[in-house]
C-alpha cells in the first residue's frame, strides 16, 4: 500500500529528527500514558513525574502531620515566589517583575485596571477580536465599572485606526488560541508606545513554548497560563508581569493580605508589599501552587530559545506532512515560523468528527467551534514521531471516511 | 500534687462527655498527629482521611493517565458546582445560591461591587474596624475605583450612627478572628435594610463550626473560606452566597469565561450563567478543588446545628477549665454562647512566647499580634480530652513560667 510506504519512510525520517533533538531527553520528565499520541498540551500540560510524590508529601505530611506549621517549613508562604523566580527566565523578565497567583482571568482583570490607572485620562482598551474570549470578557468587565471603551480590531493591519490618544492600552494575545497566528508583540508594543498607550500581552498560548521576551519586546504588562506548556497541571495558578518601570507608580487594583508589606502585622491599612508583590491578592491554592512548581522544575535548564526551536522544527515538520499526504485540509496556521505558535490547526467541515475519530486512534488534538482541529505542539513532550503518527491517522480517518459523522458541536476541552 | 489531682479529674470529666458527644465519630474521618493536640483548625483544618487517595488519584489517574479528557470524564467541570452543592446546607442556603472559586479576598471583592451596583446612587460602605484586614484591603480597594466612602465601626453599638441612605451595603464579620465575639447577623442585617442597604456577612470563621443561616438571617451576600472548618486544603477555594431575590439582576462584575451561559461557544460577548454561576470566574485550581471536596465529604450528614451545639459545649467547657485553673489570664471571647464562635481566645502580655511554650509542649494553637493567644475549637476533629489536656498544659507553662521569653512579635501561621 502507499500508505504503508510513505508512514514507514515518515517513521523513520521522524526517528533522526528524535535523535538529532537536543530537547529529547526532557520527555523522560513526564508521564505519557502508553501507545497515546498527545496533541493536546496546549490544553492541558503532562503531568510531570515529580507531581504525584510532591502532592501526596503536601497532603499527608505536610497537611496531614504538621498541619498549620508547613506555612513555614514546608514553605508554603513562599512557594508562590519560588515559582515567580523559576518562570521569570522563561519570559525574559527579572524575578521580582513576576508574580504567580490566581486564575488568568483574575490577573487580566488586575493588569487592565493597572494600565489605566497608568494612563490617566484615558479611556480606551484595543483587543483583538480573536482574543480568548475570557479576556474579552474580563475587558467588558472592567470599562463597564471605568466607564471605558472596548475597540476591536480583527488583525494587525487594523491597528492603526484603531490606535490614538485616547488609547490606555494595547492587549493583544500572542498567540490566537482557534489558527496558531503569533503576533509580532515587539511591532505591536512599538505602535501602542507611539501613541503613548501601554502594551500588554497574553502569553498563555506562549510561555513555555516559545522565545518569549518581555524585555526585548519592551512590552509594559503580561498575563500568562500555569496549566499548558508550564506542565503545572489542572487550573494551576496564572502570573503577571509588570515591567520594572512601572512599579513605582504600581497601583493595587485588589489589594489583599499576601500583597501586604507586613501581612501579619494585620493592621487597618494596606501598605503594598514592594513592586509587583502587591498583586499577589489572598491566600494562595497551595496544592494547585505544588503542581505548578513541578511543572516549571520540569523546565529547570532550558531557555525559552531552545523550547522555540522545538516548537518551529515540530510545526514545519507537521506542515509538511499534512500538505503532502492530507492536501485536502486547509492549514490554517501561518508556514512562517515566526508568525506560528506551538501548534498547527487546520479546518475541515467536520472537524468535531475528525477529532473524535482521531481520538479514537489514540490521537489527542482537539476541536474548536466550529470548524477547526487543533493540534498542539507541546515542545518538552512532543516527539517528532508523535508528529509522524498523528499525520498517518489523519490521513488514514480522511482516507477511510471516518470523518463523516458530521458537525457535532460539543465542547471536548478546555482552551 | 494539686495539679495532677485536678488534671486527672479533668481528664475524667472530658471522658465522660466525649463519649456523650453525638459527634465523636466524626473524628475518625481526619488524620490528627499522634500525641498533638491540635487546636487551630480555625487557620488550616486538619485533613480528612479520604484526601491523600483522592489527590493522588487526580494526579497519576486523571492528570497523568487521562489528561484533558478528566474535565468531562473525572467531573472536572462540574467539581466546583458539586462543592457548592455540598456546602449549601451548612449555609442554609440552596444550591444554586452559592458559588465556589477563587480567594476569599476575590470574592469579597465580587461582591462588594455587586452590593454597590444593586444600590446604585449609594456610595457608602460599612464595615467594622476589627475585620480580618484582607476584607478592609479589598473595600479600600474597590472603593478607590468607584470613588465611595468606608465607613468603619468598632462594634454593633456604633451602627445606628453609621447607617444613613448614602450606605449601599454593611459588611460584617460575623466571628471575630481575633476575640472570637460572634456577632448577631440577623439584627445586623435587619439595622442594614431598615436603611435601604444590603447585609453582607464574612463566614470565614463561621461556616462548618456554627448554625450559619442565611435564609432565616435574610442577609443578602455571603463570602466564606474553604481551608478552615470545611476542613479544604489549604488555600482552598473560596466561597460566595447570594440571595435567590437578587438574582434577577445580580450583574457579574468579573465575568470570566467559567461564570458563561455556554464558555465553549467562544463568543464575543459575555452571556451570563444563570444566577449566582456568573460569578464563578476563571479555570478553578483543580487539585486544590479537590481537597475542598473531601472537606466537605467528611461533613457529610452533619448539620450546621450540630456542629455549632458541639462547638458551643467546647467552649464552654474551656471557659470554665480557664476560669478555674488559669484565673491569671484574661479570657476575650464572650462567655455567652451565643455571643462566641468556635474559638477560645486569651490576651496575655507575652502572649507569643505563651503560644511558643505550648507548641513545645504539642498543643497548637496560634498567636495573633500583638497580646492574644488563639485556640480554635474545630467542632469535627476536637475532643473535651483536647480541651482539658490544652488547659492542663496551659496551666503548667504559666506555673513553670514559660511563658517569660518576651514578647516576640512574629508571625507564626495564616488567619
Amino acid at each position: 500500500m502507499g500508505q504503508t510506504r510513505w508512514v514507514s519512510a515518515a517513521a523513520d525520517r521522524a526517528a533522526q529528527l528524535d535523535a538529532a533533538d537536543p530537547l529529547a531527553h526532557l520527555r523522560e520528565r513526564y508521564h505519557l500514558p502508553d501507545g497515546v499520541v498527545y496533541l493536546d498540551g496546549n490544553s492541558l500540560g503532562a503531568m510531570p513525574v515529580t507531581a504525584p510524590g510532591r502532592l501526596h508529601r503536601t497532603v499527608t505530611h505536610e497537611w496531614g502531620e504538621r498541619l498549620i506549621r508547613s506555612w513555614n517549613e514546608a514553605g508554603w508562604f513562599t512557594a508562590a515566589t519560588r515559582a515567580a523566580a523559576a518562570l521569570a527566565p522563561l519570559l525574559g523578565a527579572d524575578p521580582d517583575e513576576v508574580v504567580v497567583a490566581d486564575s488568568t482571568s483574575v490577573n487580566v482583570a488586575k493588569l487592565l485596571h493597572v494600565a489605566l490607572a497608568l494612563r490617566p485620562g484615558r479611556q480606551v482598551v484595543v483587543m483583538e477580536r480573536g482574543s480568548f474570549p475570557t479576556d474579552l470578557y474580563v475587558a467588558q468587565g472592567v470599562l463597564a465599572m471605568t466607564g471605558g471603551e472596548l475597540r476591536l480590531v480583527a488583525d494587525p493591519a487594523e491597528l492603526p485606526d484603531a490606535l490614538d490618544d485616547d488609547v490606555a492600552v494595547l492587549a493583544v494575545t500572542e498567540v490566537d488560541f482557534r489558527t496558531g497566528l503569533r503576533w509580532d508583540v515587539g511591532a505591536v508594543t512599538g505602535a501602542a508606545h507611539r501613541v503613548g498607550a501601554l502594551a500588554m500581552v497574553d502569553l498563555c498560548h506562549s510561555t513555555g513554548a516559545l522565545d518569549v521576551d518581555v524585555h526585548r519586546w519592551e512590552v509594559d504588562l503580561a498575563v500568562g497560563c500555569g496549566y499548558k506548556f508550564l506542565h503545572g497541571g489542572p487550573g494551576a495558578p496564572a502570573h503577571c508581569y509588570v515591567a520594572r518601570r512601572h512599579h513605582d507608580a504600581l497601583p493595587a487594583p485588589l489589594p489583599a493580605w499576601f500583597g501586604h508589606a507586613e501581612p501579619f502585622a494585620m493592621s487597618e491599612q494596606f501598605t503594598p508589599a514592594p513592586g509587583v508583590a502587591r498583586l499577589a491578592g489572598g491566600t494562595p491554592p497551595v496544592l494547585s501552587l505544588q503542581g505548578l512548581l513541578c511543572g516549571l522544575e520540569s523546565l529547570r535548564g532550558v531557555t525559552a530559545a531552545q523550547l522555540n526551536a522545538k516548537a518551529t522544527a515540530l510545526g514545519t515538520y507537521f506542515a509538511e506532512l499534512l500538505a503532502e499526504h492530507c492536501p485536502q485540509l486547509t492549514v490554517l496556521t501561518p508556514p512562517e515560523p515566526a508568525r506560528r505558535g506551538a501548534q498547527i490547526s487546520v479546518r475541515h467541515p467536520r472537524a468535531y468528527a475528525l477529532v473524535q475519530a482521531l481520538i479514537a486512534r489514540d490521537v489527542i488534538g482537539d476541536f474548536r467551534h466550529p470548524d477547526i482541529a487543533r493540534f498542539g505542539l507541546a515542545p518538552a513532550t512532543t516527539r517528532f514521531a508523535d508528529v509522524a503518527l498523528a499525520v498517518a491517522q489523519l490521513s488514514a480517518v480522511l482516507d477511510a471516511g471516518e470523518d463523516a459523522a458530521g458537525l457535532i458541536p460539543a465542547p471536548t476541552s478546555v482552551t
